[in-house]
């Protein structure tokens, strides 16, 4: 594997801290996939020198939390919506998240996979590395199966780290006459075992809400995947403070995700159990919602703030985790710095990734040179630049 | 000049009633720069034949607002309003569009051009093929010639069409010793009769607000333009109803832009005229604002409605023209074919363009084929796709 000098750089990346700052460096060294080496007077030879020529050197972003693999598409419903037809009249016309469970069992995994590569595109070509992939829209073994194999590929093709997450509790599948004990059993007890064994996922999610599944359902999922030996995390308190951050928290799940109703009371545990918490700004602004999440609690207790798109077909279809930062500083007040932070360390630290999202000795060689301003620029701005080289694993793909 | 013919396509297009849709034909001929027909059974010879495989054919998008020529960044401003200094603030520290003026005035005609170039070119990867861009950030006679110098050489050489609009009366300049009379009497006296003497612009615009010109300084410039054979437009009613777009109207101005505080009283008077409402939702994203414009009344009046990105530094640095026809539905409630319209026939509508916008006979060629379910899609998702061909006057630039 070829090594890489990136000389007359300006390097930005998250500290210890979790603060995004401009470094006193102006050379990397890629070398075996890592980043060997970050200063002013690295002498060392490579096989190949890059003068940045003062561009922004920045770690590859990470997107913690994706469905983006998915069949159909549910423009007609945001236009209905648009038009004042609500959600339940839509759902009963068979709507929702079961027209996408439809459409996904209905594709096969060539087309699945086509589709999947469009979306991928869009992220790549924004900077982003490393993506986090879930299932959820297939509901039954097969699919769900051929999902997480879909994104299996998508990293292979597209050189993507992918990090993929086993979400069949997301929803009740549609036409299947088991209740949601059974088929949270069939999770727990067949889905479950046989992710873990053939290393299908990374990590497993439930979507604990009133309209998907209660405190005691999230945790006999939660108890499973820790049999199994698979990390947690949760899509919690986004219509409402159900607790299901508190009970993540338990199980000292990688990251709570959406947290708009999460309670100021339950932050601390958070913190205690080294959980990130997940902002969603593109959900929250297709939705309209007007709950925050706490923001201020999150600081003053020392919180990790990830952000990502959320990319699914329904409630967040927006394939730019930039624009998504911009969101994050507009909707939620985050500041430019937090914003990066979250795109990278905090990030990195949601998929439990050690060694990712920093510019740093021993990190993985994720990096991307940009030629901009400064940083900030990329949260300003709405789609106004593209990383002009970028590096996976020290290996150059654009 | 070449011609081409377009098989197998699904076509879409506002009608002339300006509502978007799905026409009865599958193919498009494109000679001399015209739409020579559109039909089911056209067996005229073409130079270049394509076969779209059921991909979707739409009029090459329209963004009929942008302040894309200038110089500097104000990211840094950014961040400090999220930090919680206020406009007044940053604007005594030398920001705000004075730092822009003061940016776009150091650079050299190369500079801007590459810096503008830049930015054209994400508006064309999205299927934009006639961007409008002002002047504005010069407000000395020299810089405002070049920004509208650029802007011309900008169009040369990405092959968009360039529609200018000298917008001298944006702010006071800076550090200048004229009163807002004195400063509008060189708007009046010396450049617009000089803009159109030289044919730098093709219309006139204001910025008619308490913190831009009052009403008696908009009607001198309107009136000097009209003088010069120009027509108008106004930045109208975005802080404050100033009445500043019944005075458009009373100028049969192309359009009125922003119109968040537009009384519902004086929306017939931009039907009477013949006026265009441009909406920018950027501009009330960034800026948070609240108060909506008065869609429904608009639709009672059939005040033709056109989106625009207002793609500038300060208040609206969003280089997606199709973002801002999802913020148009989700923050002011259009629906997806009104948005579509407003990024088409009335955009066109917006800049006096009688020939382009729509798919017709005899319309200029400016035409794209997107591999989409629908065009809705294009509305619903952020970010979402890229055209896989495009034709600007019947040449194809994808
Ligand atoms: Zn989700
Ligand atoms: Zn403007």
């Amino acid at each position: 594997m070829s090594s890489t000098l990136i000389n007359n750089a300006r390097i930005a990346t998250a500290n210890e801290d979790g603060d995004f700052v401009h470094i006193d460096a102006t050379q990397i060294l890629l070398r075996e996939g890592k980043i060997k080496a970050i200063g002013n007077h690295i002498t060392d030879t490579a096989d190949h020198v890059v003068d940045a020529d003062q561009q922004w050197c920045l770690p590859g972003f990470i997107d913690c939390h994706t469905h983006l693999v998915y069949g159909g598409n549910r423009a007609n419903e945001f236009t209905q919506r648009l038009q004042g037809v609500n959600y339940e009249t839509i759902s009963q016309q068979g709507g929702g998240i079961k027209s996408t469970v439809r459409a996904t069992r209905a594709l096969d995994e060539d087309t699945l996979m086509l589709q999947t590569l469009r979306r991928a595109r869009r992220f790549a070509e924004e900077g982003v590395t490393t993506i986090e992939i879930k299932s959820g829209y297939g509901l039954d073994k097969e699919t769900e199966i051929r999902m997480l194999e879909v994104a299996h590929k998508v990293g292979e093709l597209t050189g993507l780290n992918v990090q993929r997450t086993f979400l069949g509790a997301h929803a009740l599948p549609p036409d299947s006459p088991m209740s949601a004990e059974e088929y949270i059993d069939f999770v727990c007890q067949t889905m479950i075992p046989y992710v873990a064994e053939h290393q299908l996922a990374d990590a497993v999610d439930v979507f604990c809400e009133r309209v998907g599944f209660n405190l005691a359902q999230t945790e006999r999922v939660f108890m499973a995947a820790k049999q199994a030996n698979l990390r947690v995390k949760g899509h919690v308190e986004q219509l409402s403070d159900s607790k299901g951050a508190a009970l993540a928290a338990k199980y000292r799940a990688l990251s709570v995700d959406h947290i708009e109703y999460l309670a100021e009371e339950d932050v601390h545990l958070l913190a205690s159990a080294g959980t990130v918490a997940v902002l969603l700004p593109g959900a929250f602004y297709y939705l309209k919602e007007k709950q925050l999440p706490p923001i201020d609690a999150l600081r003053q207790h020392r919180v990790p703030m990830a952000i990502s798109t959320d990319m699914n077909p329904g409630t967040s279809p927006i394939a730019s985790l930039l624009t998504c930062t911009n969101m994050a500083c507009i909707l939620f007040g985050l500041t430019t710095s937090e914003a990066l932070a979250g795109i990278t360390i905090h990030a990195a630290g949601a998929l439990g990734l050690a060694n990712k999202g920093r510019l740093k000795q021993g990190f993985d060689a994720d990096v991307c040179l940009w030629d901009i301003e400064s940083p900030e620029s990329l949260v300003y701005e709405i789609n106004g630049y593209r990383p002009t080289a970028i590096w996976i694993g020290g290996k150059r793909v654009l």
